[in-house]
């Protein structure tokens, strides 16, 4: 472990200056701060009441997702990690994150910089510049939705999406359906392609085949409702897998505008059951994550990554939740007139 | 929570005799105790100190593993698990299990004739009944290297064999591999499909194509051995991976027999780093599983089903250690001569 006088050396300049750096003492320029902090990181330095575990602070990095109001899908994932982290006396600070924010600083300067013992990161796109840092860090952390290869700091968490969509697709199966069409996220982030991968395997394990012109995925959820929907529903599916509740809102709501019922003419599933998606019009059935369950099981796996226990996945079960968004197949109801005015 | 009085009028006995029943009285026949037992599991009855909490028991059910050495597989995992449960005051039962004995009791009234809040099994095959009853069972459990499916009181706790082979193949690439073959166990079970697919994975992350003829799959070591080894060597493999140590040691051993040098003329690759794997001729490279941290996950994993926290997967990191049975590839020193003499 090397100490300050290590850092003073390498850089060289004095013991006190590097004190001062790391106790964010106001009497140091910003450029010198930040290179000694830089210097630390690298050395692999720790302050000595973090490492003796006498600074019991952990952090929440939160991005593009909302958790303040109990109707927010991080709501409960926010809280399920703090009721546990209160058990063991732990301060813990949601930090809301940016871009900008992380193009400023690196992810161990800043955990350092802070004195944070762990974060637990939400909500971070493949474009987040700490994500690829995350593949060399130091500091634990846990990634909801988020996978690292070969960094045992670094612990997944989610919700195994394969056993949801194997739920769902076999009730849709028992009531009649076939062509079962999927509409999902585009294919750069590790949660869109493992729901993709998810529909693809369940249609298999039930002896299904998808059909490749039935399937549309889209960064945009415009794109998808207003250019694939359509050709869904032109291949004649009759059930649509969403690969989250809002897109699948999104196609209920489409598929009523056009004058499709649902779910008489057709079956959409959902996955999430975020807060409002019992009281969606039919109530939407769905695939649940259980996200007070996510945010208790997030911290275990803070504390264990904390004590060199290299958990690298940790998945919950999903559970199929049946609303009023699926019913049986009724194919003589669905009069071609009715087909033909879908928005091509 | 039906009470003694719910299963006595259930039964058409009187309540004192279902007490005995479920206290283990003397005074009261096997048939009537288990027929009792299995009614009581029936309508999900639980003890009151068990409901309470107050009596902390869990055991650890093994089977087909040694554990009582520390130089035995099961050794670590077991200590793991009791250190951790030791901390929160559980009294931890190791029960030796044999196929006839859960072919007399079934899983869920083991539990309850036992007192037991949760268990942690280790070693069970395809052909254990209790497998079977997991899929319904409703005391907790936690399985090593075992899944089960849609059952929120079980949850499937090992290493993530993905990332070990996947830097292991990118290893042996780096020292010139290609032609890399694959001796695994029958892929009846879930670990040694999970390995076998893990292969193939890693082959294709690293851009290489497996040889369909380089691959043997055996619940023999001695099939791998006799039949397959030689059919890999023919095919002119360099390097073998192998799905456990034990096979990888015996592969070692047969190579050396027929006159192959490790690893100047072929590199071989275990998996597990087995207590004994440091200590093989030469010392074995291998992936490793952290037996200590498999049983300390293991109790998380079972305190958070207790607590209703649906945990279905957790996933170690793997090591990969490079030892001695892997090394450049040197083609121009496998004298076809050599070659011939391997035993068909």
């Amino acid at each position: 472990m090397p100490t300050i006088n290590d850092i003073a050396i390498e850089l060289g300049i004095s013991k006190g200056t590097v004190s001062k750096a790391l106790n964010n003492a106001d009497d140091i320029s910003e450029t010198l701060r930040k290179k000694v902090l830089e210097k630390a990181v690298e050395m692999g330095y720790e302050k000595n009441r973090v490492r003796k575990g006498l600074n019991k602070k952990v952090c929440i990095i939160i991005e593009n997702m909302d958790y303040t109001e109990p109707t927010h899908f991080g709501y409960d994932i926010v809280m399920g990690f703090r009721k546990m982290a209160a058990h063991d006396n732990w301060q813990v600070d949601v930090v809301p994150m940016t871009i900008e924010l992380q193009r400023e600083v690196s992810y161990d300067v800043f955990m350092l910089e802070h004195e944070y013992q762990g974060a637990f990161i939400l909500g971070f796109s493949l474009e987040d510049p700490w994500l690829e840092e995350l593949k060399t860090s130091r500091t634990p952390a846990v990634l909801y939705d988020n996978s690292i290869a070969n960094n045992s700091t670094v612990c997944y968490v989610g919700t195994d999406c394969i056993e949801g969509f194997e739920q769902a697709i076999g009730r849709l199966k028992e009531l009649g359906h076939e062509k079962i069409g999927y509409l999902g996220g585009a294919l750069g982030s590790h949660i869109t392609k493992a729901r993709y991968e998810a529909f693809f395997h369940a249609m298999k394990t039930h002896g299904l085949e998808p059909d490749p012109e039935a399937i549309g995925c889209s960064y945009f959820i415009s794109e998808c409702t207003q250019k694939y929907l359509p050709r869904l529903l032109k291949r004649g599916v009759t059930a649509i897998m969403c690969c989250h509740d809002l897109l699948a809102l999104s196609t209920i709501t489409e598929c009523q505008e056009c004058g499709y019922r649902v779910p008489e003419d057709i079956s959409i599933v959902g996955f999430d059951d975020s807060p409002y998606s019992a009281y969606t019009t039919p109530p939407m059935t769905t695939i649940r994550q259980n996200r007070l369950e996510i945010g208790k099981c997030s911290y275990f796996a803070l504390c264990s990554l904390q004590n060199q226990i290299a958990i690298g996945t940790m998945l919950l079960r999903s559970q199929f939740v049946e609303r009023g968004t699926i019913g049986a197949v009724r194919k003589h109801e669905l009069a071609p007139s009715r087909k033909a005015s879908v928005q091509q």
